[in-house]
């Protein structure tokens, strides 16, 4: 802690203003370190508050902030995917991963932790909370993409390319952030299309997406 | 149980032996149901023995049954992965395919869970050992590919489709295993040349690659 750090622990704050300050001091502790290195003291030393305060307003201690912090992440990481409806669609795509990129750049320990599993403090309820991020993600692509009803075959594609660009970035992060954002993510959005297109020799829902995007300007 | 099944309790094994039963009892039951619900009972029941045997093998418990299954899983599934030096080599990924899809579809339920996280039984010490398979399985393709040195975006590009070939396999899990296994194994390698062409497009060992590749017949 710096010693110019404010104490808010003498403001008067409202449940409601105390809670958002505890996930707030959480989410960045757990953002740069693995959940298993925080502990309930260190939020709350980083809020500047007692250990039995952040205990009244978390009584399940560690396991509860940590799942209540992940659920503030997954909006706003859900909140990445939020793009007109209007333009050609894979800019929209690049402009979404630029905005999900620099998520991953903010909450770099944390997201490889989460996502890396084995975490001490993973359970079936994070992980449900992680795999409603990824079906969110889905939705908005299949709706930029103007199609209702997605057929096996393009449901596949798009969620092996959701899935690829997890695991995209957590090598970027492992590989110290390179190749520079902006060249990861048109390699994505190209990534992207180079799987519809494979989709595409075999079903017809698909290929008729890939012959309406190309002619998308 | 049916009625018919041996007691090969009453037969006298060695030490390595009786392990080996009661992992391949084990490796069954954890294949086709998740982890939390098989019980000690149950293995000990499906190998013919007593409970406290099972203990006396394993005095970890369900965790150390768990993890030793794993560990002769991981080595079968390294297996899949033995392919011989020689003949084009996109064949060669689709026979590695064929086996590593012949492994999915026998291990469905228990391949779901483990790689579904969120188990129970999952600890840093079973994603090391996922993580192992998968290390392998990289280091299989660049030795088909007959690279020595693999650049971060021939690597990015590597792991991702490793990673895309999971989540294939577990989305196949969930939709009754369709499309049949010879298409998804088709679409898999098309998949593979396709991300590999994009990369070439950034990355000169990835060019030099992909333009050996398509003179490879």
């Amino acid at each position: 802690m710096s010693p110019q750090a404010p104490t808010p622990a003498y403001r008067r704050l409202s449940v409601e203003e105390r809670r958002n300050q505890l996930l707030d001091a959480a989410l960045t502790l757990f953002a740069h370190r693995a959940p298993e290195d925080v502990s309930l003291d260190d939020v709350a030393e980083a809020a500047g508050v007692s250990r039995p305060l952040v205990y009244r307003y978390f009584p399940g201690g560690k396991q509860q902030l940590y799942e209540a912090a992940l659920r503030s992440a997954a909006e706003e990481l859900e909140q990445c995917f939020d793009e007109p409806h209007q333009g050609p669609r894979m800019p929209r795509l690049a402009r979404a991963l630029d905005r999900y990129l620099a998520f991953v750049d903010e909450h770099d320990t944390g997201f490889s932790a989460l996502l890396q599993g084995g975490s001490v403090v993973e359970t079936s309820r994070t992980t449900a909370i992680v795999d409603g991020v990824r079906r969110a993600a889905a939705v908005h692509i299949y709706r930029h993409l103007g199609i209702t009803d997605p057929g096996p075959r393009l449901r596949m594609t798009v969620r092996m390319w959701i899935t690829a660009v997890e695991a995209a970035s957590l090598i970027w992060l492992d590989e110290d952030k390179q190749p520079p954002a902006d060249e990861l993510r048109d390699w994505l959005v190209e990534q992207f299309v180079a799987a519809l297109t494979v989709t595409a020799g075999r079903d017809p829902q698909t290929a008729t997406l890939v012959a309406d995007l190309a002619a998308d300007v």
